[in-house]
């Protein structure tokens, strides 16, 4: 079976995964409308491409907050890699570093952060963590993260709750007893309840920046007006995100909430988006409109279930092939060409 | 099989319930396209969700004409609920009390008006009426709901003749011989013609507000001209309702009626709909366009036809806990802080 | 099987006509785009239905060119009727006279005009003419069908070649040899092309004017200018038409165009649709969009399919019971109320 | 089988042509949005038909660039021919010389620009070329094409790198051993990489513009800063295309982009436009909305499918007779009375 396209990766772990652990990856809120939408959402954006522009030597690389990658791609903070590979998170810290790209390690990461950094030293990652009711857990776990070199906070927003994804609860979804949420391990013997604090205010980043100077960079941001809020808390960096439809069903896709969220932030702080990116069209697409760099969250799950590390990197060499080619058409050589006159949003 | 959803009390209904019992309940008018509308309209709505607010506490609770209920979800007046459980409306009104809200009983009930009030004491109840060429049985029905400590009329205004159903026409449908309209019982053997007054106008809202106290609420309200006339005739409420789809296809769907409505009565009455609820974000979009409560109709019947008291208050509790998990993921805390910005309507 | 709604003719006739005579009634030009938007094109309209209006006493009667019709559907030319009934265009005739309404007969019928004028004598009927190359034939229709007590004369506008219908050449359509276009036999055997003359402009229809002094209704007009010329030109009537879609794929739907030309004729001549009536809502359309009347051109034929004269007379039956609840259920209890308040267009 | 429309062509190539020739001509990029959508984007646009207009002496020729053709329907240049029929490009030569209309041969024919000369003497015929590293190459090409009587230099400007086809890649598509890139046997050998090159800016019309008296038309253009950009750079005209979707998905359907294009230039040069053509009144459109002729890609490669030479004079001149009907029954004699007046763009 040819991996020619992503699509291709997603069949793949469709047919080969564990219903359980494939409903888990791919459920989306309810019924799953702003999931779907992701991905339909940029369908409706059209390219206007230039030609007789001098494409003979491209370059895809990027900056994020002062770290050099080698394309605009990223793997967005998801949980349990285990269930898509035995190495878990380990390979997917070794893929992205092979890459030459940035990897968000999640909190619900079934390796521990100290395994992650050890699989792929020097890699450029950083850590998504919640805040906790247990404050000293996520202080614990933000001191690990920069002692370790993780060179960002992701600090996730859109989840004071879970949402309600319909399959796992008819599956009644939970991790198969060998693997663990090892971050937290300990950590919260005494709280029955989800450990999340769905209390958490703005005022809380003032906290987190007083635990580390890593830069802090908000994930879960859908509208103007949440975007001027995180840049006048002074974070870094904003991911706009759904949390892949898994959330609150039926907000808007990603790629439409961007266009609002940089028009607001107005180059004060980078822009990063999650969620529907499918082809390397997708990611020059988010670009065009503002945003810094993607990251990917289910492609890279498929990628990790179909030969784990060296499948991830399948993945995200595919994404650069097609970036660059995208680029080429459209007449860009670099990523510093690519700007807002290269799409026309959808008059719908 | 797990309920999860009010789809999968949908599915059960359909499966389980008389074909002729189901295609009535099921029934649209013509086409179907209003129906079928009532639903799709909910789906074109977007939120735009805030985060970083504190949803620690939550509250759903209301007030609706002055009595609270614990979430803004009422069982809309739907006929015949002997059809989808034996006890029928004495099951309605126990599972509404018990999850302490509205329960609107028909008059097209197959228990009286009295069976339903000794079903369930104390509930907050309102009474559904037709205005009938025997004006003398309304009037009687009237009283006999005031007297019972019902605390509103329900007044429906789009039923001068009954819409054309098709499958009801195929399916000739018509009550079980052993199931009866008890409240009319005796009232119409005079009248071979429906008893239905086709000449009622606005008027009449006059004649209705001398017999008695209560509140009156006017349902089946789609146009500002129509909003102005109910609030300059002294209605209390307003239900924005197409009857399900039942009556004229191809009108407006509900929720996109409400914006006109809500936006001509300015605040002066409460503002209600019913028609293609089937999530708690459907609750909260309706909120958020303006209506103080929603009423479902053909779910409530769904819920009887799975498991008569326990099976409507499960899908209550399903819609509850939706909601409040929507507003939480929208940064809403309590009902009041509900309001048009969490919304976007499609441009379309 | 239960004859509810105007889809269960379709069925029938689909299923019991001969192939080659369905496919030459359903034939659309072309990809058949046009033929099914007339039909969509009515779902997109949404009504603005006004509730407690007295409905009691309703009627549907109107007048067109100042002939009085029990309601506004007639039955447009459409030709070859002995195709779906023995009896042909005499059933028509008869069906037509029954439920006292207009009927246009087909220049292209399989009788003879004298024929349908005996088979029911005294009913309201208008002749459809082309103009042909030899015009002492077309005159000669003329004449004939004045003489026959003819009340209005329809000349067809959009035909100067047949549209390409695909199936119809597929099956090399041609008249059974025991079906004869009655009317115009001995008159060509001149001619060897096409008998219409594709040379025809506006100018013909003052030379048609110096023929009768029946009034003139142009069919196929589709742009407001066209229907400004048609006025200039003196004609009494426009039936705006696309003639069910077989001429020129991809033209407006008729309920678009009907917009267009009623603005630009400000009153000054009537003005009539036809094409993708299905439902008694869709009269109600029409009317509120400033139609005085529509004609059924399939819808007349599946009636015939079905049973002849008394299979026309329940198609006009339905729509005339569809269209008076539609008018109720709108608050419309005469023709005189339907104004273009009742209807929203789609933003589409 | 009756050939009645060029979907039964399509029906028939899809049918008998080997599997990976098939693909290779079907292809699209990625996702094929941006073929499917040149169809569906002449779908969008509505007619604005005219009557009553003098059409019995129907005209459907035309001029391009001073050479007359019997009607505006151009062969657009494709590569391997003789994948659809053995004798390859001589057969196109020779159908387009028999429907008197100019043919673009490709420079990736599988016959020499010296075979389809002699195949069919005094064609009008038009050379596409690349332009390559080896300039001397394209030289060598332009003054073969000049020497031969070719009249037109077309120049593809949006395949500096060849799009992402995936089947083609699943297939591992390449020419069977028997077939060859004739004209450019020979002139790459020392060249390993793709012979095209990236590096080709607008300077480079002025090096081709040095070259050749012939007249340069640009090909793939599709905003109006690239039309703006060809006009001063002096071309003689541009052909808006996509490259039939082959190249970047997700850009305009190439009738969507006419529209910019045409306004952009204000009559400087002339433009047409290929992608998408499938019926007569697909060509009306494209003229009505500025286009000087349009050119088929796909549909000719059907025609020689099904039988060669005949088959595509066969789908030639069921283009032309479809193209006249939809003239005479929009209302034009001529191409000359085509203009922007017949056609509606969607409101969408």
């Amino acid at each position: 079976m040819a991996m020619v396209c992503l699509s291709d990766f997603e069949a793949y772990a469709k047919k080969y995964l564990p219903k359980i652990a494939w409903d888990y990856f791919a459920a989306g809120a309810d019924d799953c409308t702003t999931r779907d939408e992701n991905i339909l959402a940029y369908k409706r954006i059209r390219f206007r491409p230039r030609v007789l522009r001098d494409v003979s030597v491209m370059d895809t690389g990027t900056k994020i907050l002062g770290s050099e990658i080698s394309f605009p791609v990223g793997i967005a903070p998801t949980g349990f890699h285990q269930l898509a590979w035995p190495d878990g998170e380990k390979s997917t810290a070794r893929a992205a570093r092979a890459m030459n790209t940035c990897y968000i390690a999640s909190t619900y990461s079934t390796c521990t952060l100290e395994e992650i950094s050890a699989a792929a030293p020097g890699g450029l990652r950083w850590f998504q963590l919640y805040i906790h009711r247990n404050r000293a857990a996520s202080q614990q776990l933000v001191r690990r993260a920069e002692a370790l070199g993780f060179r960002g906070l992701v600090l996730t927003a859109d989840l004071p709750y879970t949402g309600k994804r319909r399959d796992d609860v008819r599956n009644g979804f939970r991790l198969p007893p060998h693997m663990k949420v090892k971050n937290l391990e300990g950590a919260f013997e005494v709280c029955k309840m989800s450990p999340l604090d769905p209390s958490v205010t703005w005022n809380d980043i003032y906290w987190l920046r007083s635990l580390t100077r890593l830069p802090i960079i908000i994930k879960g941001i859908l509208t103007r007006e949440d975007a001027e809020l995180a840049v006048r808390h002074g974070v870094q960096g904003i991911i706009v995100s759904n949390h892949g439809g898994r959330q609150l069903d039926e907000g808007p896709a990603t790629i439409d909430a961007l266009v609002e969220v940089v028009e607001a932030v107005r180059g004060r702080v980078e822009v990063y988006v999650d969620g529907g990116i499918r082809k390397g069209s997708d990611v020059l697409k988010a670009l065009a409109l503002g945003a810094k760099c993607v990251f990917i969250g289910r492609p890279a799950l498929w990628g990790l279930a179909y030969k784990g590390e060296e499948g991830l990197q399948d993945v995200l060499r595919i994404l650069q092939d097609e970036f660059r080619l995208s680029m080429a058409l459209a007449g860009c050589a670099s990523v510093s060409e690519i700007g807002q006159h290269l799409v026309q949003l959808s008059k719908l």
